[in-house]
């Protein structure tokens, strides 16, 4: 499962952030597709899609000078389509104090060159808490399944 | 309600897309943002930050050279909380065919110079489809608290 | 006339401004080649190069935070070219006070996939506002023609 | 008037072009505004703001892996306000053929820490080409005056 | 040694790349500098400046697709300065294969908020490799040091 | 030699700069690589891919509203690669101030459309500053080559 790993560490820039220097929800969320896209295409060995990207809640901000480090995990998978966990936090370094910031669940959909679904590998957890994403992982899966029926 | 009501087109180009020239999906996340904050902005009178985003899905994809059509609308409000729901649609210039590539309802925050969360007004919805959006906003709003409170 | 019709909102950001935090001309130009470029497409259902802008004016800054609003609308066709008529405000979101920031006429080309110039369809004016854009339009035509004569 | 003289050569790249690799006519106005303001800054000396550009034609398009080359010079001096002068070629690295994109003048005007209008000090042609952008420069002016007069 | 470990994982994009879409040398060099200064920031706990990059050679192209795999840990010290060892690899996804893109020491210096260099604390090597780059740094340091002093 | 005399003038802007509104040594570096291929673009008449960095000691910072000059030439050739000369100017454009930031010797190595080093011709210095470089440019080259075959 530790195969996927993929992490980004930035810094937070004037370019990035708004009025009050804290960075914008959509720039985050644009880091956290890049890094979910690299951690699905390390472990399915192929190009890929975002399919979709379950609710996120921003729960503290970060503002200029902030490091800003996203660490992504492929945690489950179905026949094409993989689940990243991304988790991103904050890191004062001044105080070396950390916060998260947000974490989400992107499913990504493995593809061939005309843009076709393909198989991918299944991910084998093998750290405690690698097991528990995994487990839950599943659980989520059934629920995206069930509310895309409903609508 | 329609007051609130912000659009914006872009032309997808080579830097939004990835090896097959389809757009990334992060990317399209942050002109959802970007519309989204412009919309609660104008409804509000005051700056904002993002405090969330349901989960989104991608539909259908979009390629360079296609024109994508973002358009927001502020739904429902709390006391503080704004909800904007964001139709993202792909128009090809050739035919004129027009594609949902995704909705997503985003949760905007009122907030003043020190970055402390604001009354904001209430809407008021005038048409039909004003008003189904905005009593399913009331739903939705109901349904995040709990989702929170599992937490 | 108006199924041209495009629009392009913006919140004024840091990187697109200058020392004094007021948006960059260059950068206006650009927006407006963008939007000018998609209202034309739509018109033609072809791609197009920018041929030529006529003069633009600055008439109020935009600041950083500010909401910038541009519209652009195929005013009059000649053979194969599309005078784009693009209106830039500025939106102060506090007080909902708007500014002409500039107005500007932008010449289109449609081409083929070869870069050839191809015929596009006439325009059709409904409203008033149309009409006189319309047919101070063709004037304006006409002394673009005579002024690349004298050169 | 040589002193403001501002050289600023560019690769065309990937995205600054459409779907045809030839760059757009915005960008090339955004390369136009950051030298005018560079040469206009050397020779007032102070910070700048853009009033305004006379009408631009694009004769000749620039393909990625060109070489653009932008030139600036100011050419003539109201009291607050200064006329620059922008060359735009494209040169075939290949074959060293070189070809005029674009020429534009460029109205800027000089400003103090307030934003307010400030004397720049006047222009002084030296060479031949130079005093015939000069005097040519004074014609310009007059028919901008009128042909604001008019709006 | 280890706190200051950074990593940065990008996907290699149409806009960081050349006409034969290989990633630009100068692209690299603005990746290492930016992970290089989170590393050092993270060990001085304070902001930085970048005085000195040592050669740089690019050994590998990395093309569109490319996963590129920046890894940067401070190696060793000086009053106020930090030497940041940076190794950049790129990974093909669909092989795994792996390959030295470029290495790279960068001298930092520790700054307070009004840039004046301030003292930084030393750095501990603890596994065998870390302990080979802080003895080598020591004589890249003096290396450094003499060659300054020719000029 | 002047031949492939190439120069970028820039405004310093937010985007570019970190916390203290100071320009990123990453950002200088990747202006010095596009200088520094056109330069080469120009003396080979073919593409070409950055070899190496000489290292670079960045001597003076650059702040919001500075203007950066870069000026590149080709100082002396191998077989299929060249030395590019790169000087970076800071200059204060209120007192006219001018500080040199960096100079760097960058090695480009110019390839056929199959990314295969192809031959350049050779480099004919004309004024004393010419003849100086050219002929260190032969010792440095000598440097290079002693420094790769230890490693
Ligand atoms: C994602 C996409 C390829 C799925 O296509 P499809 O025709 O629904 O394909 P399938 O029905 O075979 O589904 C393929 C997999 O995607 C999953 N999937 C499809 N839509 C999904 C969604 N909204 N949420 C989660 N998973 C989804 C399916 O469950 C299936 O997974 P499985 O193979 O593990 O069981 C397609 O919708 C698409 O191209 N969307 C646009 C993607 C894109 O371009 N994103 C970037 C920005 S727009
Ligand atoms: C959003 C934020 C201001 C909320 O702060 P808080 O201390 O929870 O404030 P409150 O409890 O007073 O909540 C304020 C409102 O936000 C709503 N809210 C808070 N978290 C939410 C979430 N995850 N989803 C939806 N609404 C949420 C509350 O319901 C409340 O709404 P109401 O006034 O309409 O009832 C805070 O979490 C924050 O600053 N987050 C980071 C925002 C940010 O910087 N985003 C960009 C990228 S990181
Ligand atoms: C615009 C361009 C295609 C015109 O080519 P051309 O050989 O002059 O073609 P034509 O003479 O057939 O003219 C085609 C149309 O363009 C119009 N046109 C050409 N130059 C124009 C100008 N400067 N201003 C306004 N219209 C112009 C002609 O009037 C004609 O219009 P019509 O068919 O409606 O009567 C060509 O000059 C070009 O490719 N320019 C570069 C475009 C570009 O790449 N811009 C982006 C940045 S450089
Ligand atoms: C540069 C590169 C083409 C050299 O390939 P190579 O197989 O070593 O080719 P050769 O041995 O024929 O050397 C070609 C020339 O490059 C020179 N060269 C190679 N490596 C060099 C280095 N590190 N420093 C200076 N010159 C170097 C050689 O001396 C030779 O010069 P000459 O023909 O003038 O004598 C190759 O290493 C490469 O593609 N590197 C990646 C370049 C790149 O993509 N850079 C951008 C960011 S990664």
């Amino acid at each position: 499962m530790s195969k996927s790993r993929t992490i980004q560490s930035h810094l937070v820039l004037p370019p990035d952030t708004n009025h009050h220097l804290s960075i914008f929800g959509g720039k985050v969320l644009a880091y956290i597709d890049e890094v979910a896209a690299i951690a699905s295409m390390k472990h399915a060995k192929s190009e890929i899609v975002t399919a979709a990207f379950d609710s996120v809640e921003f729960k503290s901000p970060a503002y200029v000078g902030d490091i800003l480090e996203l660490e992504a995990i492929v945690t489950s998978t179905g026949t094409t389509s993989m689940e990243v966990y991304v988790k991103v936090k904050t890191i004062n370094f001044r105080t070396g104090e950390e916060r998260i910031t947000t974490e989400s669940f992107v499913t990504n959909v493995a593809i061939d060159s005309k843009s076709r679904p393909v198989a991918v590998p299944g991910v084998f957890p093998e750290t405690d808490e690698e097991k528990e994403l995994y487990e839950k992982g599943l659980l989520r899966r059934q629920q995206r399944i069930e509310k895309r029926k409903k609508q």
